[in-house]
């Protein structure tokens, strides 16, 4: 069939089923999760199977020794799919939650009732679970879904893509409530941006040039970040050793990830005495400091920074490193440079902190706990199906609610307007 | 200067000035609103004088009377602006509000707190009020705002920018908060909705048309809709006597406008006692009926209705009325034919309220109440920006809250990741 043709109708058809799912009740989409868990324990060698085509054809290709790892299906991560569907299944159901209600003057009750958004399409790169993470929950919260994963895990995604299917056909729906892309054809995810009819959000997860592409060819809302420039500054009055581990632990304890901490803002009046406490131990983990001149100062074995790096996300053992004069100079720097995505204030000042709070508009803001913590499972919300700096919608880490809209659900007993 | 550097310099400037009046105080906020009123009122006679120029040019240019009439600032409506202004100035400020605290098992204490958008789009077609409507709820709701009103109302909308801006200097806030693009080229438009960088919504409002252009266009998010085609379903277990009350409440009271009801479904039980009853209003008021066959033979005087009448927006006494043989039957018509807008059912059946109420997904659902409900205002919200049925963000009408988004707030005491 015609690429165009058939991703029209994967649209088209997901458009179709969608009142489906969203009708759904909570225990058929439990049992559902939880017959697709049975059915990828009881396929788990042909699953590492078709994972493996995928292996070989990314290594005759040359894919990086990341690339491959991160595509790889050990029976670790299946066990991991595997918990992360009965974890889902266990989440409270969002769909049908009535978030408020008020009366009129006129005696009409107002409700607002959460309701599934419709028609979700997600586009990722190389890492095949995420098509059975995204589906279960674009499924548990009444959604239907358009897979698109990156080419070089086809195989991988097709297989659970089938998977899925039988497990939602088993409970008696529609198994297209669950569609994985079957080409690899970059051309395909064009087609799909273009699917305003059918499709209701887009979203995009991966590298900043995926969700670039993703976002300029897109006439559907696409909710995403771009990058995580996270900062931490650390405050004249803050407490110098929580302010260590604190710095510590937003650098070094997974620094290839988003909520990672790029930049350090310290204040100049504990510069002096807080740089040579946290440099001793970054340097002990490898961590390539560039510095502004202060910096370099007290800490000669900086690099000079450069503008650049202030608006850089590492996602690496590196970091940018100034000194500001106050709190103002702090915020500042946070909204020339940064990312919306996530920053802290290490303070013992109650002004200094609800001020840092209040004033900074990034998605997530924090005072006295590290960035690490900007994460859907860590915050509560029972999972993350991404994050959105973009402010519309639901802005920060993204779970099941973040898949619903309200809906006003109005009870009358004859009311008109005169 | 060049159209191109004219819009896109108003855009970053619109951005520049936005964390100005995300992080104003309430009070000064609606000391503004109330300089302004103070500003309109001293001003009514150059107001009036400039909306005359609008008033002359649309006669030379052959504007139809209706066009005429919106586009006229008379005393009263000046006063409706004034008035207007006051009230918003009395609405709580949704800027900071905590919608949910909860505390996580390490004691973070993670909040969700609403802030503003950052800068928002309007655009809109003939009626020069909306500027100070919408100028109002966005600076109240901390956002800055670009002002894109109809070529034909151009000297209006300028002067009320002006005036609007004004108000804002007294403060000591920054003019360019509110701007008013001060030129009628429709390209103009288009450079504006190519500045996703600087701006972060387009609110559209008008005619199908304007709203097609925008979304098309737009690389921004769009927050719209495109129509209203509003149902009212009789069930066989309705109070007849209200279900004429509410049917004739929803067509005739003010049918131009998007949440009049255009196409009318009665359960075929009840349709030869209920046609009658409310036809004989129906007739009165000079409502046309275009109805399926069973209509048709109940009510002689109905026109034969052609599958495009059931999408259709009469915005006119004109309605499209349909026996169904059950709910389900009115739910599928509603799911192919509506516009997601409003739909209400009349019964005195609880399980169908109820099956209607949760199935039917358009973003206002009613039982037993007039669609004509449907508005921000008359629902509480303290005043309405627009009505959205993209199912995104804020779906239905849209008040202050929906010109907010919400940030993660976290409160820890050293917490890291592990």
């Amino acid at each position: 069939m015609e690429l165009k043709t058939l991703v029209t109708e994967i649209a088209r058809k997901s458009k179709e089923v969608s009142p489906k799912i969203a009708r759904a009740e909570t225990k058929i989409k439990n049992d559902v999760l939880f017959n697709v868990a049975s059915l990828i324990e009881e396929n788990a060698e042909k699953i590492k199977e078709e994972n493996r085509k995928d292996l070989i054809a990314g290594e005759e290709k040359g894919l990086s020794k990341p690339l491959l790892d991160r595509l790889e299906l050990t029976d670790k991560r299946i066990a991991t799919m595997i918990d992360g569907l009965k974890q889902v299944a266990a989440l409270p159901d969002p769909v049908g939650e009535i978030t408020k209600t008020w009366r009129r003057p006129n005696g009409l009750i107002v409700n607002k009732m959460r309701i599934p958004l419709g028609v979700i399409g997600i586009i990722y790169e190389s890492r095949p679970n995420v098509t059975i993470d995204a589906a279960s929950l674009t499924f548990k919260s009444g959604n239907a879904v358009i897979l698109r994963g990156g080419s070089e895990a086809i195989n991988s995604n097709r297989i659970m893509g089938e998977l899925f299917q039988k497990g939602i056909e088993k409970s008696g729906l529609p198994p297209e409530i669950v569609q994985v892309i079957p080409v690899t054809d970059r051309e395909a995810i064009k087609v799909m941006l273009q699917q305003d009819e059918y499709i209701d959000l887009i979203i995009p997860r991966g590298g900043e040039g995926l969700i670039r592409f993703v976002t300029e060819n897109s006439r559907i809302p696409v909710l995403k970040h771009y990058k995580g420039v996270c900062h931490v500054y650390v405050d004249n009055e803050a407490d110098l050793d929580m302010a260590v581990k604190i710095a510590y632990n937003a650098k070094v304890q997974r620094p290839a990830v988003c909520n990672a901490m790029e930049t350090l803002l310290v204040h100049k009046d504990i510069a002096e005495k807080f740089l040579p406490m946290i440099d001793e131990l970054y340097q002990k983990a490898g961590v390539e400091i560039r510095g502004c001149e202060i910096t370099r100062k007290i800490l000669p074995r900086a690099k000079e920074v450069i503008e650049e790096d202030y608006y850089a996300e590492f996602l690496d053992l590196i970091l940018a490193v100034k000194v500001v004069k106050d709190i103002d100079e702090a915020i500042q720097h946070i909204e020339k440079y940064g990312s919306s995505h996530t920053e802290s204030i290490i303070t013992e000042n109650y002004q200094k902190a609800g001020k840092f709070l209040r004033e900074v508009n990034s998605s997530t803001v924090l005072v006295n706990a590290s960035t690490r913590w900007s994460d859907g499972y860590e915050l509560g919300l029972g999972a993350e199906i991404g994050i959105n700096t973009t402010r519309l919608h639901s802005y920060g880490p993204m779970g099941l609610e973040a898949l619903t809209v309200e809906k006003f659900v109005i009870l009358g007993n004859g009311q008109i307007r005169e």
